[in-house]
This record gives C-alpha cells, sequence and structure tokens, in this order.
C-alpha cells in the first residue's frame, strides 16, 4: 500500500475507436487501485454532469448539423465542465485520475477529419483549458482490426462510431505523429491479448508513478 | 427603393434587460424593409437551429450549473453557428443584418458579472468568430426602469433577467464603458418613447447605410 499522493497524477489513454482504451482504462484503475492509489476513473465526452448533458446534445440528432469549429467548441465547453468539477478537485486531492480519452482526441479528430483545425485546437485548448496529462497511453492497432470491433457496437454511441475503414486508417497515422512528437505518450501494441496489454500498462503506470512518489 | 447591397451590412442592438432593445430592432427592421433594403432580423443566443438547441440548454436547469468559462464557450458555440448559417449567408447575398444582442452583450455579461474574463472573451472571440457588427447601437436607460420593465417579463427567459438592480447598474456601466472605447457604437437614448427613440435610431441606420452605397 502506498500513501495518497499529495498533487496527483494525469493519466490518459488514447487511440482509435474499438483499440482497447475502455478495456485497459478499466484494468488500470483496478490495478491501482488494489495497489493502494486512490483513484478516479473518468471519459470523454462527459465525466461531469454539465459534460454529459453536452455530450447528449452532441450525440444525438443529425451529427453534421454542427460545423467542426462549432463542434470544437462544445467539446471544449464540455472538457472544461470535466477539468473543473471533476479532474482538477481530484489531482488536487492528490488522487491518480485515468481519463478514457482527452485533449489528444480532438487534437486528432477535429483537428484532423473535418479540415485542418489543429492549429485552432491548440489555440482554444491553451486559452480556455490549459491542463495536459501527465501520461498518456496510445493504444495503437491495426485500424481495420479496430474498426471491425467498433462496427460491432451499435445503439446511442453510433454517432461517435461511424466512421469508414479509411479515416480509421488517417486517425490512426494522426495518434501515430502526435506521439511521435510529445513525450508524454507511450505507445503500446493493441494486437494483443487484453492481459499482454495490461502488463505493458501495468508496469509502464508504476514507473511512471515511482518518479513522482 | 434601393437597389440590394453587394456587401451587407451588420447592425446590432445592446443595453441592459427592459432598455428595449428588441423592440427597436423589430421597428429598424421594418422601416429598412419599407425603404426597400433586404433585411433579416435575428437574436442572440439563438438565431439558428443548432443555436436555438444551445439556448435551450442555457435556459433551462439550474444556471449555475456551468462556470462561466463554461458558459462563454457555450454562448461562442452557439455564436459560431448562428454566423455560419444565418449571418454570414446573409452578409453576402447583400441584406442588412439587424441582430438583437451580438458579442457585446458577452463582453459585458460575461466579461464583467462572473469575475474578469474580458481579456478571454476578446482572445476567444478573435479564434473563433472574427466578425463584428458595422454599427452598434447601445440603448442607454436608467438602470432602475429598465429592471422593473425587465422583472415583469417571466417564463422560460427568466434565467438571463433574474439579475438583481445593482447588476443591472454595473452592466448599463459596462456597455457605455465600452461604447466610449469602440467606433462602432452609437449611444442613444432610451428614457424615451419608442417613437422618439426609433426615430434617432432610422436617422442613425439611413446615415450609415448611406455611406456604404
Ligand atoms: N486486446 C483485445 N483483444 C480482443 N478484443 C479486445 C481487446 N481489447 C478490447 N477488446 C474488445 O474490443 C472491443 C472494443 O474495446 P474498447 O475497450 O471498448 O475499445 P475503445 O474504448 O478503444 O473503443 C470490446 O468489445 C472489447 O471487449
Ligand atoms: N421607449 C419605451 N418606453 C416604454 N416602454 C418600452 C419602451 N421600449 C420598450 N418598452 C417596453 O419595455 C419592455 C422591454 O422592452 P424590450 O424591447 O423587450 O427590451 P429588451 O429587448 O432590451 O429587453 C417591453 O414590455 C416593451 O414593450
Ligand atoms: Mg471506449
Ligand atoms: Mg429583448
Amino acid at each position: 500500500m502506498v500513501s495518497p499522493r499529495r498533487l496527483g497524477a494525469f493519466l490518459t489513454f488514447e487511440g482509435i475507436d474499438g483499440s482497447g482504451k475502455s478495456t485497459q482504462a478499466r484494468h488500470l484503475a483496478e490495478t491501482l487501485s488494489q495497489a493502494g492509489h486512490d483513484v478516479v476513473l473518468t471519459r470523454e465526452p462527459g465525466g461531469s454532469p454539465g459534460a454529459e448533458e453536452i455530450r447528449n446534445l452532441l450525440l444525438h440528432g443529425d451529427p453534421d448539423r454542427w460545423s467542426a469549429e462549432t463542434e470544437l467548441l462544445m467539446f471544449t465547453a464540455a472538457r472544461r465542465d470535466h477539468v473543473e468539477r471533476t479532474i482538477r478537485p481530484a489531482l488536487e486531492a492528490g488522487k491518480v485520475v485515468i481519463c478514457d480519452r482527452f485533449v489528444d482526441s480532438t487534437r486528432v479528430y477535429q483537428g484532423i477529419t473535418r479540415g485542418d483545425l489543429r492549429g485552432t485546437v491548440d489555440a482554444l485548448h491553451a486559452l480556455m483549458i490549459g491542463l495536459e496529462a501527465d501520461l498518456t497511453f496510445l493504444i495503437d492497432m491495426n485500424p481495420g482490426v479496430a474498426h471491425a470491433r467498433a462496427t460491432k457496437r451499435i445503439g446511442s454511441e453510433a454517432r461517435f462510431e461511424n466512421f469508414g475503414l479509411e479515416l480509421h486508417a488517417t486517425l490512426r497515422a494522426g495518434f501515430l505523429n502526435l506521439a511521435h512528437r510529445t513525450r508524454r505518450f507511450r505507445i503500446v501494441d493493441g494486437n494483443r491479448t487484453e492481459a499482454e496489454i495490461a502488463a505493458d500498462v501495468t508496469r509502464i503506470a508504476h514507473g511512471f508513478l515511482d518518479t513522482l512518489e
């Protein structure tokens, strides 16, 4: 058992749909809890009551009724709420916050898929959010396999899943590109069993948290 | 009758609640239509289907469930949609767009009333919206009288009306301050009859539009 840390740590999972982010985030939350860390597991878009309301607005209705820029502003509003209400209070209480997607998903999805908004995403994030993860896991994997997994899912999440395979490959390249030029990223091979990936993620997380004790 | 103008003109009405903005915006729209202009009368928050959805989210539920910054992002998302879908297309078609509140209301309400966000409002507007009115009418008047008028209104608009009298005076000062340092503003004395105010507004609007012909 470790004693609660004073400054907390902010760990995020990124990657294309179906790559196993939610699965690995749950695994890591359980593992770190069992090791005595005070863990908050959260996700985007959503993660706080206000952000969930905005998420609902984005998920329902015609996804193309807003432009990329309007959608970016709404994601940023949801993120601001999520950071204020959920993430920052937990970090200030010394907890380990594990977040399933954060601004890197916006950098890749809004930054690449609907015109080049990368500069706008970064400027808006710097102006209105500021917070970056301490450590980010990119679950990297074959986009065809991830796409097949993701398209098996149905229902209200369809809004974020109905991208074609070609776009999936573009997004994967976008994540890899971002990871290669950003120090806090750790690229994990997602083309393996859950247990194999979890072992890597756990080892990296423990190594990182040890540097903070 | 005048022939339709090629570049359009963007006229806005600003001022505290109850000062007569909506009344004067309607008057001016009618007067300019009768003079042969192609007029679009719109309002904020709202003014396009997507922006109305966001307006509904802001109007309903506990108004304090979002921070000033989150609310600012949502107003900006609504404005982006309104500008893209309603205002810019009309201006590009050479129309006269009359808007009941625009970013100056955000500068004053979000910029002053919930902490000093003026710098943030300006930076966010420059990054995500860009458009400013060509001419802005500030209907300036006694805050006590305007407040008494505004509090007579009930229903779903209550969200934006339940500010106290003291705040009304602060907001009035905020609008005047902004108007005094911004060239496109025309300050109109709202402590008069509808017809008297309308006569001033009409004269100023015609004078301005004549410079564009
Ligand atoms: N390593 C893995 N091997 C096989 N299937 C997996 C693996 N990891 C996750 N899955 C399954 O793939 C699907 C997508 O996983 P999920 O964690 O929801 O991905 P994401 O959150 O990245 O979209 C789920 O049905 C999950 O059970
Ligand atoms: N010059 C005026 N004198 C008296 N009452 C007015 C005048 N202008 C508007 N009103 C009334 O005051 C109320 C608020 O006017 P409104 O145009 O809705 O203001 P705002 O849009 O600025 O909140 C309405 O009931 C309106 O009929
Ligand atoms: Mg997931
Ligand atoms: Mg009004």
